[in-house]
């Protein structure tokens, strides 16, 4: 199997953008590929996310059209993925595997979404048919009631009262909001208050709205290529360590919110083709969609242990320059970066890549040398990782 | 690079069903698991596509749902994939290109619509969200309007009268639905006449409603292999020869209607790796959405010269049993096979794995050894093309 790596990579804003997603995905594609010092005929196949850009704009089947707007050959095949929020995610570890394979020596692939632009209350109908809609949609659940019900469980199971989980809740959006505040690319880039936090508008008990992330418009994209050839190319190519996608079906049949199975199986086959440990890890980039997901993300990738997790904000561990041993989403995560689904996955592949470059300054990790990338799909149903390091 | 192979093929009946689309995707993908004395604890990706059940069913992200569904282990990634109608054969093409590079053993393909239960009118407007959204929806276009100006232009240009364009056009469909009264799963299963054809309401002028395929419901998934496990599991294992795929741009960028540049350059790149030549086809699945397309196929494909299709059915020499060198759609194409949008590439591989085994009972080619699958997505922007052949 051959190595891959990542060569240049990009993201436009996150935020409301005027933008039609076809012209968000070529300034991240064109901006990727120049980073790359290659120009669009160098581009073998186009791995290119998308989750509802039939709803946003009436564009169903927009991966030709991406392709023709960066300017790629005929005969460079343009292929869209969909898998809920992992969407990016998965297809970019599907690239990684055409490039490790010896199909394709240099792929293209990211996402792009104009989640805001549907405005929140859409949004969040148009995003919850993500969820079974046979047997779960008609009970009227959305995300933020997915996850709301993972924080009341989470609180009898470990018995933390909720008016104390709250609070160790609020303190992962201060967390994130501080390292947004550092990003200029970040939806939010204002520092909030624990105070803030708990006077917010209640979405889904216990969930107020700044335990909730944004709706976001944007896109961002990546150059894989084969090692050696990445080599040639840039002066700091990131390499692909180890990666993993499991699924999982409708929350009717996964037996606990607190434990997302799909995760566990997804990451623990990232950690063995890696041959590293949660200990290993420096930097990550997790899915914290809600503010309870980024516990139950760090808990299921083995930083912490189950019903250990939801206080390591509170006591700084996962701060930018904070006494842990990993620093989780310094980018802001989607909770202050913001979440254009189809684009996350990608952008938080730009996040590490520019950490483990040393490229990242006011967010930069001192010393990572190896990161890892989490996205969940849907109500826990997909999960996709990726571990990368710079040279070894 | 390895060599991959078919095993177990399975579709659905094709038409109008009260299924939904994870219960029509079971029936498949078990069947095409049985047939290749597998069972679902075997199978390492699901490659899964569909385009519109957000729109169907109120359901994204359907492809851990499949997956639960069919009962794969939560290893097992599921990933959905959309190209419009090319959809289930791009995935397929994923799935070979996976084996080909040694990222998995055993991988399920294939896809599931449910066209037919929007109704026409509201299918129509849905699937021409595959034309370009920004420039092109906004004319009205439809893909009805698309095949119709390109019957248009290839009248003008090579001196053809419509009239009697229309008369030949008539012939295609009276082959397919030929071909389809043999089909048992086909949504239509009664022959036709030319009169019938021309006295049919008028859709897109010259195109009238025999012209066009009907939206269907259906299922196809098919299970790919490398090649040394397929000949330990089955008898007869089929071999992926050659596969090709390519991407053009929206309509207005295209040159020219009569020559779908995009599959010129997919079927070559299939011949090439397989070391053939049109002439060496014997059997051909392709992309008849409308009777016009079927001419427009023939001819990119090289079976003849531009200019020189539009009789071929006339002359019967692409029926079954018939003086060409090519039988063309003898399941009866979407023409009356049907077109379950997702799900028309896999049942595509189906009928020519099945033809290739001497298994098509009453639609049988004799003696064919060598088959090719064709399909196109969208307004001519996505092509995706296999060479499938038995034992050497």
């Amino acid at each position: 199997m051959r190595e891959a790596a990542i060569l240049g990579v990009a993201m436009t804003p996150f935020g409301i953008s005027d933008k039609t997603n076809l012209e968000l995905f070529a300034d991240a594609g064109l901006e990727a590929i120049v980073h790359s010092n290659l120009a669009p005929g160098d581009i073998q196949a186009l791995f290119f996310g998308n989750c509802l850009g039939d709803f946003e704009e009436g564009q169903l089947h927009m991966a030709p059209f991406a392709h023709s707007s960066i300017g790629l050959p005929m005969s460079t095949p343009a292929v869209r993925f969909e898998c809920a929020c992992a969407t990016a995610t998965v297809a970019i570890r599907q690239a990684v595997q055409m490039v490790q394979g010896g199909i394709y020596d240099v792929i293209l692939a990211g996402g792009t979404e104009r989640a805001a632009a549907m405005g929140t209350p859409l949004a969040t109908r148009t995003f919850a048919m993500a969820s079974q809609a046979q047997y779960e949609t008609p009970t009227g659940i959305t995300f933020p009631g997915v996850f709301a019900m993972a924080a009341h469980l989470y609180s009898h199971r470990y018995g933390i009262p909720l008016v104390e989980l709250k609070r160790h809740l609020a303190e992962v959006a201060v967390k994130n909001h501080f390292h947004g505040s550092k990003n200029p690319k970040a939806h939010f880039q204002k520092e909030i208050t624990v105070e803030k936090v708990l006077n917010g508008m209640m979405v889904a008990d216990p969930l107020q709205l700044l335990d909730c992330c944004p709706f976001s418009d944007g896109a961002a994209a990546v150059v894989i290529a084969e090692a050696g050839k990445a080599r040639d190319l840039v002066k700091k190519p990131i390499y692909v360590a180890g990666t993993g996608q499991a699924s999982a079906g409708p929350l009717y049949i996964q037996q606990d919110l607190t434990h997302v199975k799909a995760r566990e199986v997804s990451v623990k086959m990232a950690y063995d083709e890696a041959h590293l440990t949660p200990g290993d890890i420096d930097v990550c980039e997790l899915h914290d969609c809600f503010t309870m997901a980024e516990v139950l993300a760090i808990e299921g990738l083995g930083f912490y242990d189950f019903g250990r997790g939801y206080d390591a904000a509170s006591r700084g561990e996962t701060r930018l320059g904070g006494k842990g041993t990993v620093v989780v989403n310094p980018s802001g995560g989607l909770k202050a970066k913001g979440h254009p689904i189809g684009a996350t996955g990608a952008a938080q592949v730009t996040e590490i890549v520019e950490q483990l470059r040393g490229e990242a300054g006011e967010r930069q990790v001192d010393g990572a040398k190896i990161g890892l990338v989490d996205t969940l799909g849907g109500d826990l149903s997909t999960v996709c990782n990726l571990i990368l390091r710079g040279e070894k």
